[in-house]
């Protein structure tokens, strides 16, 4: 079959893009901007922004308040989230049924980062920003964070800088735009338009804003606190797998590159992977509604908190927040405050030179689609002391017993602090032998970086906290 | 980077499938079976399966029974399905929102194909199978079709044959494996698990079912109401595009090559259709809520049908089933019944060479996730002649005004009569002028049939009547 004498319309893939990535990501001295500087300007960021959060009583809740019949706790104008109950039961791990609180925020927003080449080197747009349950003050975030209402503007506040470039995205070269979910224990089928946009011409310069590289953000990665949820999510979208970041590296360097090679072979086909997932979904019955948040059991409600009887998992407080740097300049609001510090690990190993993650198809109430592939370990190890039953999850043993040659990345890393009052999780990468057992467990499967990074062009594969250990083990070449 | 020096535990992708499934879609004159023994053979079941269908009242249904407080109509084992109601409401489309009856099937049956090479040319194993909603008798239907409650026995009837190869496929060659939405009108949210397994070894025979090759299958799609909703797409999650097919063949089987191989290029890269299918999810509020079906506004209940007040679109009527050859002797069970023959309708036109699709991002209540993909025309447009309102959708005048040489492809097919009482659909495929005009809806794309092909490996993306029209589409080389 001859080829068609073509009028140039046909389109192939961007070819160029892996490459433009992997330079990105070998780019911190040549970088706009040295890192330490960075390190000041958010610095002088955090002194330049004013955020003061208080804990309050629900009564002193402005315009936010619990329904009569119902018991949620939602605003006046029925925008923003609402909290309500949900009742859920699934035929997977070890209780059948519980009811309990949770986020219902039906909109979907936008998270996007605006990337521009300079001097030849892709740079994100990344914004210094404060929310009010981040554990320090400003963190750094994507260059857009906005709730539908944000950005149809129910708070009356002013415009948000840079919005323009992803609403219109069609027009511009979009690297990446995916809805991905969000914790699905806490939140009831959240998602969020995940969006990477490259602009070519300049963009107008804002204070809270500074052009970072790839791989700037991957040294900041392993600091504490510092790159926000959102950025992370975000930045885990990419879809490359910086496979020509560690050429010429350590071996460890190499095994990470051969992993995010598309042409690397893997443990399992491609094939194999969706067939071990779409059996996932359809083995768990799952079954999670929503309910009044009044008729919630084993939880109470006191003036300032809904906790759980025996104050485990989370509770619901509210706070109220001055700042100058926001749409608005002093808001109230509810937060849901997790208990405990979170433990998010993942096991990695090398199978004939290729670094594999060991990934678990897990099943959370407020996935939109039964499960998604989280971390090997991701608990509370503080929830399960409280409890007669042991619901220690597997592998937990093997996270708690590391010896430090076996950390690759050890940071404490917090979830979004517009929702979560002081979420930390630690988040870890664990290098076990190559004679690792196989676990013979059914919800569990080694997959390479490249196979992760191929799912995540898709919504709902890959949950938040994985996302979140992708876009850090990507940092590790 | 050296590749490293592995001990062959890696794999890669399966390179020879592509071919293997092109020569079995250039098959027909050598097949195990002759295509008029086929037909020969479907007769003789048509005439040995024992299946008389009547309509009945309600009040004759055996376990079936309406429920005092909702109205909804289930069976009283809690299992299989249950009639209830649907609140729906978005800004799409000229209706806001709306009530109406649906089916809701919550667990995940298997769709089943068995594939074995035979003379070296890979056959699928076919079932004659007679369903209660059959405008004829039987149809050829995949080698398992099968609930949850089928397989796990609830009505106590003979075991599912051949189930077992699907349900420990993790064992077998797979070649696609993945859950897939059903009308979005009709069912709430349900899906099914779409499979085809290749065997290895020789399988049990039985009188139902027969070895044919994809190019027999090509050609049975080509006469009316024979092959069934549920083999259409199976066949259409095949993860080839059968690019070889159409080889040294006409211009048309050149253009339609082309647009199976991912080597062409495309009017928007992959990436590109990604963006605009989250644009689309994103954009659209939709929200759909179960109620009970005694609440449903405009729909009358009577003896033997629950119909709208105008006789517009469907109604719920029960059947008494007489049977020799399923689980179970006879039965009793509800059935949708569509008004009126439905029209499903893809363009295509060539783009340098290259056949593109032109599919509409549909917002249909069912859907999981708000979007799926639809053929340029989903719709019965006797619907449109009892409403005051013109709800006429874009582009079926185009349909309605296609010329006989525009037409690629023009058969009746009926969708599951297992859940749908003589549901037909006008099935085609109409060629337009290259130059036909960029329709400049945000709702619609051209697409290749390897982009369609590429999005079928994930769930939620394309829906059940595009599915059929793909699998017809790659018929046409």
């Amino acid at each position: 079959m001859a080829p068609s004498a073509g009028t140039g319309l046909l389109r192939g893939p961007d070819t160029t893009l892996p490459n433009r990535l992997a330079l990105s990501a070998r780019t911190v001295r040549n970088a706009l901007i040295p890192t330490p500087k960075l390190r000041d300007w958010i610095t002088e960021r955090n002194a330049a922004q004013l955020h003061e959060v208080q804990r309050i009583p629900f009564a002193r809740l402005h315009r936010w308040r619990f329904d009569d019949a119902t018991g949620d706790l939602a605003h006046d104008s029925g925008r923003f989230f609402r909290i309500q109950g949900l009742r859920a039961s699934s035929d997977h791990g070890p209780v059948p049924s519980w009811t309990q609180p949770i986020i219902n925020q039906p909109e979907i927003g936008i998270l996007g980062i605006l990337v521009r080449e300079i001097d030849g080197v892709l740079h994100c747009l990344m914004q210094a920003k404060t929310e009010p349950g981040n554990v320090n003050g400003v963190q750094l975030s994507p260059t857009v964070q906005a709730t539908r209402s944000n950005y149809t503007r129910v708070h009356e506040g002013s415009a948000v800088p840079y919005l323009e470039y992803f609403r219109r995205a069609e027009e511009r070269h979009v690297l990446s735009d995916v809805l991905q979910s969000e914790q699905g224990s806490w939140f009831y089928r959240k998602r969020n338009r995940n969006m990477v946009v490259e602009v070519h011409e300049p963009v107008p310069e804002h204070e809270d804003f500074r052009w970072v590289t790839l791989g700037q953000l991957h040294e900041l990665l392993t600091e504490d606190n510092l790159v926000n949820m959102d950025a992370r999510t975000v930045l885990s979208c990419i879809p490359g797998g910086f496979e020509g970041t560690g050429a010429g590296g350590s071996e460890q360097a190499d095994t990470l590159a051969r992993s995010c090679d598309p042409l690397s072979g893997s443990l399992h086909t491609a094939s194999e992977v969706r067939s071990w997932i779409t059996s996932r979904q359809s083995e768990h019955l799952v079954h999670a509604d929503l309910m009044p948040l009044n008729a919630v059991r084993q939880w109470r409600r006191g003036p300032g908190e809904i906790h759980h009887e025996r104050h485990n998992f989370f509770s619901i407080i509210a706070v109220d927040v001055r700042s100058n740097s926001r749409e608005v300049g002093g808001w109230t609001q509810p937060l849901l405050r997790p208990h405990g510090i979170g433990t998010v690990a993942m096991l990695v190993k090398r199978v004939d030179g290729v670094l594999h993650a060991l990934v678990n198809a897990r099943v959370e109430p407020g996935y939109l689609d039964v499960v998604e592939l989280a971390p090997t370990v991701q608990c509370t190890p503080q929830n399960y002391e409280r409890l007669e039953v042991d619901y220690r999850p597997p592998l937990l043993d093997v996270v708690l017993g590391r010896t430090p040659e076996q950390v690759l990345f050890d940071t404490e890393l917090s979830e979004e602090g517009g929702r979560f009052f002081q979420a930390r999780n630690h988040y870890q990468i664990i290098e076990v032998a190559q004679d690792f057992p196989d676990t013979g467990l059914p919800d569990f499967r080694w997959l390479t970086l490249w196979q992760l990074t191929d799912l995540l062009k898709h919504s709902h594969y890959v949950n938040v906290q994985a996302r979140s250990l992708i876009a850090c083990l990507r940092g590790l070449a």
